[in-house]
């Protein structure tokens, strides 16, 4: 049997926002050791990145910020990313959200998770990819996520599983399953303005008041 | 028919080494739209990088370098990127050139290149790993790149296709292929050192020396 010091390590991505803030409790309430990592692409709502090492700070554990700008430029076209587009008010559809993607932003962060599990011999790596996403993102199906995992297995000798468990959840259910873990959802951020406070309009925020909603809970970051 | 307007747009992963460079003269030999995409990832050898750009520069396409250094410090432990670590002299061996493997290098590179491609709308995506690359880095095998290639074209509605046509070749081959296509070898770089001329001890130069060697030519860099 393993003992304490023996703990699996993980890596988790950790975006600030609830689902991943949620997945990163779970990961310890499963026992592992997590390694979060956060990837700063430039997006406008850099308050997810503040939650973020807010969330790893209170936690005690390793946090690291990948600086990602530079690629700004070169993907181009992406509401998140440049105030050029305006960020689609309103709820989510999926012509609106077109314009809030990152080309391939999944497969980029996950390409450098891959390598970060694998430089401190890692074996998981933890995705908070969920049901809400698929339609809207193609790099958020399922059947993306498991070629992806299919590919980073092989990537290196030192193998790294990639998991996604709330992939079949929807954005409520993850919101009561955080309410089991105790999860401060204070500290989280789903806004995709920049505002001091959630500005209550824009697509993210919508989701978010409809799952609490349906975890029939308040949401903290609005008090 | 298409016209010369509507060229093929085509992302090709150019290090500034002799595969890649040959490739991108093969691209163009196809009659496809070259967009030269080069990762600066903080290598010892950035002469390579000075090299894919005065390539494009002579063949007037449009080239753009990704500043990746900020990785180094998350994907610790490689000679390429490190001093710490000495780059291994003498031939390539397995042992040895484990130590200039950076974790999962090639994953990164092409994930950002495809959402290159799919922010340009190019359809296909270019990638010089040859048969001597197999059992030397995991992620240039032939599994690696065909489960990486079934990810890219799922990751968009825009589809991209990802080529690696020099799979089969042996360097030797290449550069063979590369005399056919008249490629100016002088401006490419394969030394694993920093220095102003090819060390002529690392693996890579002496790869490079027995590529020449099989294609009964003279490498125009050591002049």
């Amino acid at each position: 049997m393993k003992n304490q010091a023996q703990k699996e390590k993980a890596v988790i991505i950790l975006s600030g926002g609830l689902d991943s803030t949620t997945l990163l409790y779970d990961v310890i309430a499963h026992g592992l050791e997590p390694y979060a990592l956060s990837i700063n692409y430039g997006q406008r709502h850099k308050k997810e990145l503040i939650m973020a090492a807010k969330t790893c700070r209170e936690l005690d554990i390793p946090h690291k910020i990948v600086e990602l700008q530079c690629l700004n430029e070169l993907l181009q076209g992406s509401s998140l990313t440049t105030s050029k587009i305006d960020t689609p008010h309103g709820k989510y559809d999926e012509e609106s959200m077109k314009a809030t993607v990152v080309p391939n932003r999944n497969m980029i962060m996950l390409s450098i998770a891959a390598g970060y599990a694998i430089s401190i011999k890692a074996t998981m790596l933890f995705y908070g990819a969920h049901a809400g996403d698929h339609t809207i993102y193609p790099d958020c199906r399922p059947e993306f996520v498991s070629k992806l995992a299919a590919t980073i297995r092989i990537a290196d000798w030192h193998e790294v599983t990639l998991f996604a468990p709330y992939m079949k959840k929807s954005k409520g259910d993850i919101v009561v399953r955080g309410l089991e873990l105790k999860v401060p959802f204070k500290n989280t951020w789903s806004c995709y303005e920049g505002g001091e406070k959630p500005c209550g309009k824009c697509g993210a925020c919508n989701e978010r008041a409809e799952a609490f909603e349906y975890a029939i809970a308040e949401d903290p970051s609005l008090e």
